[in-house]
């Protein structure tokens, strides 16, 4: 048996020592955890950032490895914190949706509440949540500790409202969800839509732009070309050849794409 | 007995091979050393930034971890390089204090000069003691070489002067101490000094600005207010939710806070 | 035998959930695999900065570590995938010359095209094989995989030219190769041809600006001056204490360098 995996996401960046501290706090109760950062870079209390990256994230890992998420607006207010299992997946999250992009229709998520202190750092402050509560709860779990011991099950969790693409047999309307570090955008509409399109000339609209260019894989298009393609994760992308989408386009998370005969 | 742990604190940035090629030195001694990065993004040689990193990182971690410093503005000269014990926990660092805010009144630090080649790369550049000196030494100790063997003891070190706060019962008087990656702003002024004027009526200079809201986490402002907090390593702290304090207010490190009644 | 290694460098940043999937791909193989960043920050398709950065990190690990890099422009095009050995090194990339510049006169590489689906994620898509294909083959290899399994060996990979400076006894005349997160200057001007200019009165031409300083590190020199010194790599770097290079110089990769009497 290997030992066990806690992974780390946040929006904490890495000049200040807010990661650090947890990964201490973890090594201190587990010794034997190993640590892997999956990012520290969500824009500030984006909650909505955090939700698209873990469903481009977690779903990769094997079900045994611990999650801990800390992008909460939140923190030190009313809001929950939880322990989730979702698909096999174990996370540690506010209860701020966050997680809730990885709930398919098949999903059956086992949702606790963190409510047993015994498995917290003391005191709790009223600012860093990740570091006392959600971080020492993981190396608990990591060590052995039941689900069961961190808090009770609740159905009773904030849930993200994801906009849906409107898809019909001339026209899909959607739009995009997550902007990549290359600055392509990665829209909600499935590439299955966008495939049964093949074959019929279309042109893509991105915002007050268009992009009628479609290819198979960015080389194929000329260095600063707007193109359209089915992305890594299986949805409608735009990008462009050694550019950023985002930038030549002027498009950010929202802008509307629609694709049209 | 899990394998030992190497954490990384570095201003090398992520563009550059200098933190890879430190941790390919560590595991070509260790090939069983667990390596964690705390940061690499210290602002370039700023030794004071360092020395509060390490206060807010350092402290969270069990004892039988080793931390690896390399935020050295005078490798090459001839400025030591200190293996360190303070509080249980173990430091190479360059000896220009950047880990002296750990020091308390109650630490009693060991402190050797490494002075033993047999421990390091050859040869030794003039630029790269981090790579050289520091790493290879890290690793050894990870083997169990007592640090002893590094070199001698000794009481001649730097100490950083960290400012201390003027505390009065109707004014206190500190500054900026660091910035977190959100812009929140750290100050040197303790939360139970901060905590004695409750129920008082306080106003907080930050610079020019004043700040008034006083509030227990940052959810419990509207966005775009400055308030005032204790932040979670206990200090007073200066935040603006969903937003940076830093910008907002327009201050840096060294600026001044005084709070007033 | 400690666990096996396997190290990251690519060009995706970190706020995307591209290097997570691939953590995630690698343990969901080898959950025993240990996973070590050495950097997301090569700009976007710099093949030529990944290749420096490869010369400048590589070298330092020990032989055992398997290293997965993913700066791939040619993605899903015709362009190859390789398993190599250079030097007892073992790394995963796309053919587009990214490793070249570790193989010296004396380097016996042993290449081999990845053609076995069996070791791959499936299905492969056309934007991602560092996911697909490169982090699979390499949890695979970890495992004990034999890399005659992954493909045939072939003679035929891409070689990235890499200028060569004009060394004679009056001049040296050589270019910026790579510039490191300090804006620090790192040619291809040998440190030993520029030791044996040593006594005598040298001028450094960068670009259009002149360096005349010569010092044998950093903190010799009054912070804001340029200096010439031998790198930590055994080449001639042009630094700027306490400042960048880069920017004082107005220099980036490419920038002549010219050492004259």
């Amino acid at each position: 048996m290997p030992d066990p995996i806690i992974t780390l996401t946040t929006d904490f960046g890495e000049g200040s020592p807010y990661v650090a501290a947890m990964k201490g706090v973890i090594i201190g109760i587990n010794p034997a955890a190993r640590l892997l950062d999956l990012t520290h870079k969500v824009p500030p209390q984006h909650v909505r950032h955090a939700a698209f990256f873990l469903a481009g994230a977690v779903p990769y890992f094997p079900p045994d490895v611990i999650h801990v998420i800390v992008v909460d607006p939140g923190v030190g207010t009313q809001r929950a914190l939880l322990y989730v299992e979702v698909d096999g997946h174990r996370l540690l999250v506010p209860d701020n949706g966050c997680w809730t992009r990885l709930v398919s229709p098949l999903s059956r998520p086992i949702v606790r509440r963190l409510t047993e202190p015994r498995y917290w750092r003391r005191p709790v402050s009223t600012t860093f949540h990740g570091r006392d509560i959600l971080a020492p709860s993981a190396a608990h779990l990591s060590l052995g500790v039941a689900p069961a011991s961190l808090g009770p099950l609740t159905e009773d969790w904030v849930r993200l409202d994801f906009p849906s693409p409107v898809l019909t047999p001339d026209r899909l309307a959607g739009e995009v969800v997550f902007i990549d570090d290359f600055g392509n955008l990665l829209t909600n509409i499935p590439g299955e839509a966008f495939r049964a399109f093949s074959g019929r000339r279309v042109r893509i609209a991105v915002g007050e732009q268009e992009v009628t260019r479609i290819v198979r894989t960015y080389g194929e298009a000329e260095p600063g070309t707007p193109v359209a393609l089915i992305s890594s994760s299986g949805e409608l992308e735009i990008a462009v050849n050694h550019g950023s989408a985002a930038v030549v386009l002027q498009a950010g998370m929202g802008t509307r794409v629609v694709v049209m005969t």
